[in-house]
């Protein structure tokens, strides 16, 4: 099962935020056990391959980068961002055809760096696909980028049942316990799996509550969480005050339209990035650095330990050999769980 | 053999010390490598339950009391304190029948809280009986509580074989090279082994000097340690420069009543729990602090690194598998080593 | 192979240097997976024993030094300096045969405490042979030692192949690129491997430059390294600006005389040794702290956090499996890899 350290490989993950791969800089980072090199070229297209030098394995994020090309730290052979070995400073300087080191496609878009680990061709129609997030004015969205020691399908579980927000959530983000008595719509199409919630409380949440015409008065809610494979969570949220509205989404209400994903690092640990772009109060620079902190902090200082410490209690078993007593609100985390056991298994199978 | 993280099971270990466990918290602790979680009822009673939620498996104790319930961090499921669900918040509220936690008997006795985690029934009568502890002057007993990283066979061996005192220990407790040259006297009885030194020392064991009519001045000495299993010992020090005294016990001598305990909390940590009733210069809290905490540091200062270092040493093989060199102080604690691995197999047999 | 923990038995390695191991201490290095306890007799002479007591395992290196003899810091037992327990303050005194400490044969030259850890009887004949280390003044030869957490074949890698200085270090001892381009001369030799470089920089390589007749102008350098097993290294590396020279030599040029030398603590970890002659500027205390506090810093500061990140890139794998592709620079430490690899084999296949 995919509790143990097994992946879905012919995906796209995020490999890092773009704001993360500036110019002239080699970035190192372990994904789906893999280590990673990742550097811009020129251009500013984003390039990444294994961290190791083919000749001694040095790390080649230790090293430099000349044009487009990485300089091994350890003997200065030269690679390029093909991976193919372009300088030999040594002896007669001859190349040998082994001299690669191997590359992995990755696509920047939407804020992101996407990589590629798979043995399959990279199909880029498999990327997701949320121009939302960069469509608008450029203070109304925002990055962060927060590592977790525990399983990333915990992490999963944790965004595609919201009725943990009800309990384990502070004044700002809180849904007053309106959630946990609902039973959420859970739809699957397209290997897609959605849940959504609708709900009235008073005050309304406080991340959209002052944008509202009559705020501390009660309001419409909704939000609606998509997984798609292997680990991306489109989450949108929304609360309205006008009774005509039917139909309650980005566009009706005060919202906000959220990309939760993550990448494994290993077995027990996470690379979690998110992203959050609003349709209100668009132009502040200042309150839009506030409010990626303050969703970065509800994850580090609240869900964060207690993952971490849920991973410590499951150890290396797997989620469904511990027999959980599911509940009405698990509907949407245990149909993704058991799709993505299904996609891996799949896979293997076919590579087998 | 015992040595790798096969315990004896049904029987009772102390889970923490009474002043550890306060009104209206939750407490964890891991014990014989099950984590569990400790609190009080409103009523003071103590409850033990596993500290992982049967829904996702949080660790209940990062949750909150209500009442004499236990509501989870996670998702808001409560169980009262047998471990049943009685409240669950989400969608109809059903209830399934395997939304249990398992509990585990506890009793509260002597200054401690003891726990019994086999799956026999508790068996009262093989409780502990301490009543020495709690009788007499408030301020004439106190309590302490030491972490350790090594097995806890090896902290019994320790408190087993006290000639160790004549090397190990600083000027507070050392017994002058009085009591290696002895053969102590070794009984086994009901399952339990004594051992009992007697011997003359100038000037006494600081610890009871002052006390004693002519400070400074040749006292008789004597000191018995009585193992029971698991893990259970009672120690007697005394003094006397009163000839006239035939049987050196707790009643005839300037003495101390001690209980040591050990509670493995893996194959290589261990709690160990202290407590020490004297029977003089009892009224005096401030002594009393002093005191304990004089015996605290000679265990954590002295025998704690060098039982650690001990512990890296022997990695995880079993300590006969070592084919230790014995001598004639080891005769208790093999005796206790021995017991104790057919207790362990015995239990494991019928188990099997 | 040689990677994952199994090391050549029968052979010298350093167990630390002179300088570590002072009067009336027991001081104690974990060699080959061996916890070892090593100390002075009273006449100087260094000795060698396992540091774990036959009776209970306690570490003998917290206990004390009485005359040449070591006592156990848990129960008093006292063993000489051939490992046989020579007083038991237990009871009758009684000594079983079985009270014996292991002991190894050592020998103290050229500044070093050498240990023989094999089965097979030590053989003197096999001790390396370095007296230039300590002929001439004792203000021009200094040593230092170095551990690191990598396996010792990457240390050997290192300083087998110096083409690396052309990348990785800095200005003090950088060769400005001109040993890359070479072919080096690789002579195998009776058990033992010599790489010998020749060539022209300029400015002088610094370590040297100032002792030179014209500091700043073009000089001939050589440097050649000479390994023999299991992980020994004289490195001479010297500059003249004397176009007479025919041969260079350490007598020859302004040079150094180097010994690194590598003592597995485990299979990822490393105790490195290094001491440094030179023959100019021969008096000067001052100046020789100072350089060799300028060799630990190369390796502390650029060889080691690389060769530490390089051995988690290989992680538990032996460096042929990996498939290296090999260059030039490469012929003397894959030579000595090979041997040394037949060389263990041809050892457990006796022991076999």
């Amino acid at each position: 099962m995919s509790q143990s350290g097994s992946y879905l490989m012919n995906a796209w993950y995020v490999a890092a935020l773009s704001q993360e791969l500036s110019a002239d800089t080699l970035f190192d980072r372990t994904l789906l056990d893999i280590p990673v090199v990742l550097y811009r070229r020129a251009d500013g297209t984003p390039i990444a391959m294994l961290d190791r030098c083919p000749h001694r394995f040095a790390p080649l994020s230790m090293g430099r980068l000349e044009q487009d090309s990485v300089i091994c730290p350890y003997h200065g052979l030269r690679f390029d961002c093909t991976g193919t070995c372009n300088h030999n400073p040594h002896g007669p300087g001859t190349i040998s055809p082994r001299a690669k080191v191997p590359t992995y496609p990755v696509i920047e878009r939407f804020g992101f760096i996407w990589i590629w680990l798979g043995d399959a061709d990279a199909d880029e129609s498999l990327l997701p696909h949320h121009p939302t997030l960069v469509s608008g004015h450029e203070h109304a969205v925002a990055y962060t980028y927060m590592p977790r020691d525990c399983h990333y399908e915990l992490i999963i579980d944790n965004v595609m049942d919201l009725s943990h927000v009800d309990h384990l959530h502070g004044e700002m983000i809180t849904t007053r316990g309106q959630l946990s008595p609902q039973i959420p719509d859970v739809i699957e199409a397209d290997g897609t799996v959605s849940v959504r919630w609708l709900w009235q409380q008073t005050p309304p949440i406080l991340i959209l509550n002052d944008f509202l015409p009559q705020p501390g008065e009660p309001a419409r809610h909704f939000v609606e969480v998509t997984w798609s494979a292997p680990s991306h969570i489109q989450l949108t949220i929304g609360a309205t005050q006008n009774g005509a509205v039917e139909t309650l989404n980005f566009d009706t209400t005060v919202a906000q339209y959220d990309f939760h994903t993550c990448t494994p690092e290993s077995a027990t640990s996470t690379h979690y990035f998110f992203a959050s772009r609003r349709n209100h109060h668009e132009e502040d620079a200042e309150f839009n650095q506030l409010k990626i902190q303050g969703m970065h902090n509800a994850f580090v200082d609240e869900d964060g330990p207690l993952l971490d410490r849920l991973q410590q209690r499951m150890g290396s078993a797997d989620f469904f050999s511990l027999n959980p007593v599911l509940i009405s609100s698990d509907a949407g985390p245990v149909r993704v769980r058991r799709i993505l056991a299904e996609r891996i298994a799949e896979e293997q199978a076919q590579d087998g």
